[in-house]
């Protein structure tokens, strides 16, 4: 049978505290070009793959106290994540050679998939670039749509706050709330994506965190009334800033706080029993949960992307070999947008 | 003009850390026995006044920086609270003489009152101990109502937890959630509230947090397959304790934080980045918003408690003398039960 070599991203162990690049190596195995027809399962060539930042949580070893968290890695095996593949073999009626999709995939050159409905979705929007199912029309864009309108209730005229707001999700959310009416600000952890959000995604305002020496005092300058909505994608004191910047009745969708992932000891939350006197809500979410509304998301969002009224920014490393650097750089903030690696074009 | 001795409750200075009974100064004044016609006030004589954890908070220095919290007390005046009263003399076409009510008044002997709807309710129903008007068919009543049915979206067979259990609204909530079919476990701060929970009010489990070396040990045991909603009334290590322990699309009721209302560095709390992987709503609540259902809460809640199916306890200190050692000893759970101050028994 025809074999090729499949290179892999394999993790070492498991991690604690700052990911490192050599906590992921790059090894080669070999994969059959065919698998068994009437097997559901497909072989597929993984054309992109997705750096996102809950991947952090799946290199921590499992915790029986957590049981509820993503599930671990294995060490020295092949971490998985989302990607944009296409179909080289079938063995699944419903997929067949050339199918392009998106879904939960291994960090290597070639997977083999049992396709699973809202896990993996056919691609047929193929006049965007391929990469945008990485980000803007996958699971971050899914993300960024139930977030802001399922868990934020938004209306016109809010004002709302986005951490990480360069990021795959908050460039969205940004302009979701835009589009709506609010008053957006958004922070970012450089220069260049301050200029980003204010100059391409339209926020109204942002600033760079690492130069306020006062995160209150910052959002106090930025939310003179106050915020109604907090999109978080970062979590520690920046949550505690904004808490005490907080209007009644405000709503904080807890997307992520990737400001703790890293961290071997989590930062404290000090002004929490504020929560009561302010009424405000404070909601988890996760995208997996509305897969659903999925065809009803591109629905939404393909016309904006048509109109020219909603833009992406994304941050492409070339090959499977850069996959390790690009995925540890989301930890400190390298990438600029959307993180993603090009395995093969096509 | 008649007149008569009016003993007052005035807050000495702003307090931080622990309150005292020497933060509270027993006063002397006197007060009109009558007040003009056509004024819109009442001049009332308090019964009972109703010592709540929220008070605490009203005796600190007023924070711009979180200008929703509570109002703080004036120093040198009598605080003000919850309490129940009846008219001795009324400029307001909607009260007489004799009427009685419940709502916001004075800590005093006889408060001069502008009634406002939603804020001073007549008492109809007199069959009951008109204590219960500071308690079980008053504010806490009603927290009890709208945190359980409103906030916590509870179903049948829900897993619940409700922290300082016995208290003046804990003990209600674990009531409501028997009766819906949830299986309900309280803490509290001695054997003798525990008993109470579990032998008086029906509790499935109960424990004493202060014999736990470990909270999160303790919920592990009582809920080993995890906690659907928390009704939360204490905060700090508490919190992070049931946050690990929540099952997936928790709920959690921030009816209030009391552990930390007296420390003047509140408890950090570290776990809150799981609430994204379980899906966790944190939502603050504050009965004021709900008190145009209070009617609805007397039409639920009357019947209930004729057919004894609702039972309350109350800790009644004798004598406007004692409230100040009944307000401060709230905040070291010296209380079992609701804790209140008769002041005037008619």
């Amino acid at each position: 049978m025809a074999t090729t070599i499949n290179k892999q991203v394999v993790l070492r162990d498991y991690v604690t505290g700052f990911a490192n690049e050599s906590d992921l190596v790059i090894t080669s195995t070999t994969v059959d070009l065919r698998v068994p027809k009437g097997s559901m399962t497909a072989l597929v060539k993984n054309l992109y793959l997705s750096c996102d930042p809950y991947m952090r949580n799946r290199m921590r070893k499992p915790d029986p106290l957590s049981p509820a968290t993503a599930q671990s890695f294995t060490p020295g095996k092949p971490i998985s994540g989302f990607g944009v593949s296409k179909v080289i073999d079938s063995g699944h009626s419903d997929y067949e050679e050339g199918d392009l999709l998106w879904g939960a995939v291994g960090w290597e050159e070639y997977s083999v998939i049992t396709p699973i409905p809202n896990l993996h979705f056919k691609i047929h929007h193929t006049d965007f670039p391929l990469s945008y199912y990485t980000g803007l029309l996958g699971m971050p864009g899914m993300t960024a749509y139930v977030g802001f309108y399922e868990i934020c209730s938004p209306k016109k005229g809010d004002t709302v706050f986005v951490s990480a707001a360069s990021g795959a999700v908050g460039q969205l959310v940004g302009q979701f709330a835009k589009m709506m009416g609010c008053y957006v600000v958004g922070s970012a952890g450089s220069k260049e994506k301050v200029d980003l959000l204010k100059n391409k995604f339209g926020f109204d305002d942002a600033f760079n965190y690492k130069e306020e020496h006062n995160l209150i005092a910052a959002l106090k300058r930025c939310f003179p009334e106050g915020i109604d909505i907090y999109f978080e994608n970062v979590g520690g004191k920046m949550l505690d800033a904004v808490i005490l910047n907080m209007r009644p009745h405000g709503r904080i969708a807890a997307c992520g706080m990737i400001s703790q992932y890293n961290l071997k000891n989590p930062e404290g939350i000090y002004g929490l029993s504020l929560i009561t006197y302010k009424r405000i809500r404070i909601q988890g979410f996760n995208c997996f949960d509305y897969f659903d509304k999925y065809s009803e998301f591109l629905e939404f969002v393909v016309p904006y992307i048509r109109e020219g009224k909603i833009t992406y920014v994304e941050d492409v490393a070339d090959g499977i070999e850069s996959a390790p650097a690009a995925l540890v750089g989301l930890f400190h903030g390298k990438n600029v947008g959307k993180q993603l690696v090009v395995v093969s074009p096509s």
